[in-house]
């Protein structure tokens, strides 16, 4: 009987007594867990249960890695400085073992299942539901005769997309970061509600959102050898390639022919933008610039450019990315919008890459946005940011913002 | 740029030299997780990094619970002895913290997100993705003014939904088990690939699967205080109850309203069904009795008449269940389909209690299915199994069957 226990005890762990604080559970929590909680200040508390442990810590990944301490009843409790807005990844460090916390909502990053919490903005509410018209997000299966497998991807499609029979949508295919996957936009981003909420304000086009996984191995394919290789060597860089280049050819190749077939698009490129995050930014920038015939609107936040990143070094407007930088009048004809962002508070290499990067495009005149997000780190609230001013620009001729 | 570097992780932890075994990382692994493994008799091998503990647990649900052993390296392994085909929820206890295992895939029960394992069923393809047509889940949000928040649900729509503009279908409401969520029938059941493949075959109806969160207070109510309240005890089987009928209300005045206004349904009872596992199936039982002017198939997997059996009590059709057992020919002749199933290697008190009820409903001469899943707990394999039973008896009059 054990499952119809576990409903009650949902209920029973939502009757904590309350502190006499402001301290509130986060929204990132699973229901009924008091912890972790958040103040008005942005400061969390964090408890995990680990009576024989002898050492527990928090590890915030963009944000402070903290000993917890034991308190008489087996608990470990911390609490943090104030941290930024937004929406931060952390661990638990338990005897040596990272795990997850358990009280929080499991979001895929860093290639596992970990916990976040949700550190409230005052008064933004563009990313959260509101009680407006809401679009609806499916999930959908491809077979890939790239990677020789099944892939899943998430549509997001507008309001009224079902009752509006007679009407085509732009698309905006849209990647996660590294370690993530196709349902980071979603659940960590909140993309679905972002679009809901500038839609209803008039503030974007009505349009689809096409979430991919963006990890890729062509079939047949064994994996790369990467033992004893370090993060920058020719190995790692020419496997990231490789991935890379599989990537595009399942997007252009396959994914794009399958939900033009499935939805109701405008299938070309004045009507079909690009964006990503962090690795998802490199694979739009490669993605895109090798295919201006099907894209006209790029996105890169956090990470556009990112081999030149990488590499530390400016773009090469007569080399780089098959030229297309080298003819300025050229590019603004074909290309509708190049948009790049970056956090204030990104780590430097990651800031100077894409400060420089935006200074080569000034160099070569090259049309285009670029975007400092205020206070926040390579985190989500940077990319929710990003896609609120990115998704305004679409499809308008994003010249006229 | 740690996240770029954490794609690069995914390809080197996949490189692991393979052991000379027939030990495959289980499917519910995450990408390129070599642990936890599984053989071809079913015998699990669990690995996790724990440098500084001092004992660590492997933790099956229903099933081993075993001391781990560490390793000169850092990391404790641990191989069960063989477990029976299906999904196991299992946790790690580390220094008596019991978390989720990050290897894995985390999957909500228990009230957390936790980790499984899946130990495949030799020659079944029932509940896995196959070369067919597939319907497509989607996320819905509805605002509920019985519990005054907006409810998450997930809704599968059969293959050709889009493209046959003018059909129908009917309506099965699939509810989850007590920790788990609305997500549950699809992440852990499969049940979009059960029906995409009964579909396919031509073994059921094309049907909506409609799949809500099965917790509900109502609106402004404060949660129960169950503090040193024990399970069984009056307090809790009053709180069980009052969110049982917080759901009632919120599944018969608002969702089903919402299903039948947002999607091409028959919106009449007898194109409605509602089946749920354990303590979905008791809510099951209640909400479709409590309207058999809304429900015409019924099925309770693992939890059918749930306060009966928490009871220990046999049916009293005088009494019980609005007096509807007290007149077989009209039950008959109102329900297509009574449908009830357990696990012959379920524990004890589930077994008997349902068995009881099913002898019961003989004696009270009503007409329904008794299934016994062999050798399968009170686990998703059981509840896969009853999904393809009874989904196919739907909407054709079961009684042809």
């Amino acid at each position: 009987m054990k499952p119809i226990g576990l409903a009650i005890l949902l209920f029973a762990t939502s009757c904590y007594a309350q502190e006499p604080s402001d301290f509130h559970p986060a929204a990132t929590n699973v229901w009924g867990a008091e912890y972790p909680r958040v103040d008005g200040t942005g400061r969390v508390q964090v408890r995990v249960k680990a009576p024989d442990a002898t050492k527990v810590r928090l590890n915030f990944w963009s944000g402070p890695k903290l000993d917890m301490e034991k308190q008489a009843d087996g608990f470990w409790t911390i609490t943090t400085p104030p941290l930024v807005p937004g929406l931060h990844y952390y661990t638990l460090i338990i005897d040596g073992a990272e795990v997850s916390d358990t009280n929080s909502v499991a979001f895929f990053g860093g290639g596992k299942y970990t916990s976040m919490v949700e550190v409230p903005e005052a008064g933004s509410t563009y990313y959260s539901i509101q009680d407006v018209a809401h679009g609806q997000v499916r999930e959908i299966w491809y077979n890939s005769k790239v990677t020789g497998t099944w892939r899943h991807a998430l549509v997001y499609l507008p309001p009224n997309y079902d009752t509006q029979a007679n009407v085509r949508y732009p698309v905006l295919y849209l990647q996660h970061g590294g370690g993530e996957d196709e349902t980071g936009w979603i659940r960590q981003g909140h993309a679905n509600f972002i679009l809901d909420n500038l839609i209803a304000a008039g503030n974007c086009k009505t349009m689809i959102l096409v979430m991919a996984y963006g990890y890729a191995r062509r079939a047949g394919q064994a994996p790369p050898d990467l033992t004893g290789k370090p993060f920058g060597s020719p190995e790692v860089m020419k496997a990231m390639q490789d991935m890379t280049a599989a990537f595009e050819d399942d997007v252009t190749q396959v994914l794009i022919p399958y939900i033009d077939s499935t939805f109701r698009t405008f299938p070309d490129r004045d009507h079909r933008a690009m964006a990503g995050l962090s690795m998802g930014g490199m694979q739009t920038f490669q993605i895109t610039l090798n295919h201006l015939d099907l894209f006209s609107y790029i996105g890169g936040f956090s990470g556009a450019g990112g081999m030149l990143v990488l590499r530390n070094r400016k773009l090469d407007p007569k080399t780089d990315y098959n030229v297309v930088f080298a003819d300025p009048a050229g590019f603004a004809k074909k290309v509708h919008l190049l948009w790049l962002g970056v956090g204030m508070q990104e780590p430097e290499r990651m800031r100077s890459g894409i400060l420089r990067l935006h200074e080569s495009l000034q160099e070569a005149k090259i049309q285009h946005v670029f975007y400092e997000s205020p206070g926040t780190d390579h985190e989500w609230q940077t990319w929710r940011r990003d896609l609120k001013d990115f998704a305004a620009r679409l499809f308008d001729n994003g010249k006229t913002k």
